[in-house]
């Protein structure tokens, strides 16, 4: 949502957090699919133009069957991340990182296949660092600990492109591209699928102006009131979050 | 349900696991309460005499509301874990950990205030030993790393009791042990649970009695067919467990 308010500044957007059930990243298909239907209908419910999927899991696990029954484009993070991964490498060797889920879907391996079918991937999933920057263990020397513990393989591999494949990675970054090296890249695909989502609702002639002085409204859903998204959110997006309304996802 | 398997025997008994939803302690009173609720309706389909919320935090956050619309008896674990931390402390320093929602609900404190009212009780958070469990890091450089970072306070407070206030803990208890040194007894409420559940059903006449030769019946439930709850669960109950059912805990 960061990227999308700096890439789409006249965009009004709801925002939904499901964290009465997060995290995905070691759920079943079936069970994040049920998950990302409900999401998508409540949205729908509140009458967006477009829907970003901004969880990789969720991305990898749903987005292909949610996509048959929405009329309003939906796009994930997957093919936005494959794109910023095979033009960032040079070597043609990518290192992809993610959930359990995310990893074990092998959506990356596939997308990425199909736009650089040379690439050499080395996937790795990170269970522990979705829980470590929950913590906010984000620099730290557990944090080091952790990464070590993760990507010491991926390192040997001659990598120059790391795929950060979970929205939480990014806030990880410094400590990441410390461990990893100056010739290696981290990509986060949430930039490029702001500008992907940018391209579609022109394409569609989608796009929202608007008038002089106006400013463009948000509003914030979750599926718990638990209250350290509201902070967190807060910290991330400064001066464009109030209050967080709770709802129950299950009845939709 | 291992404790529950060697102190009750002659016992039938239906599990059921909420594994699309977990883990609960960093939700709300109000979520984990909502689905403690749907859980013990499910249970009730299935027509057992008496339920126990192994969970801490659905014991410190929902069993004295869901006790009220039951007719048969529920226990939880924080009353039994509460009276083994007291029958073993010698010092009266009782140290708590547990997740976020079970300290922050302040449960085991009161219950153990009520019991023994001049003990001195220091709580701690551990949100990170669940995942660290979950990812078989139980015993590791890692594990020593993690359980330093949230025991050095509690170990420098000369403590000779350690209520390991969470369903994971136990499994690091040799860590745990370890770092704690022989002064501290660490304290898994599980037993001591299994044997009030025990006094409960013996006070209620509602033991069973298998005839010569049968053995009891164990049904195992979820609410996701995550393939590593079996895995894991053959590895705690060898024997017992030939399949889980995945059901829908939305429609209870």
């Amino acid at each position: 949502m960061r990227h999308l308010v700096r890439i789409l500044p006249q965009e009004h957007m709801v925002y939904f957090g499901d964290t009465a059930r997060v995290p995905y990243g070691n759920k079943s298909q079936e069970t994040v699919l049920h998950y990302t239907r409900q999401i998508t209908r409540f949205l729908q419910g509140k009458r967006v133009k477009a829907i970003m999927i901004a969880c990789n899991t969720a991305s990898a696990y749903a987005l292909a069957e949610v996509e048959k029954d929405l009329s309003i484009p939906i796009i994930g993070v997957i093919q936005p991340g494959a794109e910023a991964a095979s033009a960032a490498t040079r070597n043609g060797r990518i290192g992809i990182i993610g959930t359990n889920a995310t990893i074990g879907s092998g959506a990356y391996e596939t997308c990425l296949h199909a736009i650089h079918p040379s690439a050499k991937i080395i996937t790795k999933p990170c269970p522990l660092f979705v829980p470590f920057v929950e913590e906010g263990l984000t620099d730290s020397p557990m944090t080091d600990m952790v990464i070590n513990h993760y990507l010491s393989e991926i390192k040997a591999q001659d990598i120059d492109t790391l795929l950060l494949g979970c929205t939480h990675y990014p806030m990880m970054r410094p400590a990441i591209e410390r461990y990893m090296g100056e010739s290696v890249a981290c990509i986060d695909p949430a930039a490029n699928a702001a500008y992907l989502l940018k391209q579609k609702l022109q394409d569609l002639n989608l796009l929202n102006e608007l008038p002089d002085g106006q400013v463009p409204e948000y509003r914030f859903y979750a599926s718990d009131n638990a209250p350290r998204l509201l902070e967190f959110a807060q910290h991330i997006l400064p001066q464009l979050i109030q209050n967080i309304i709770k709802i129950d996802i299950e009845d939709y």
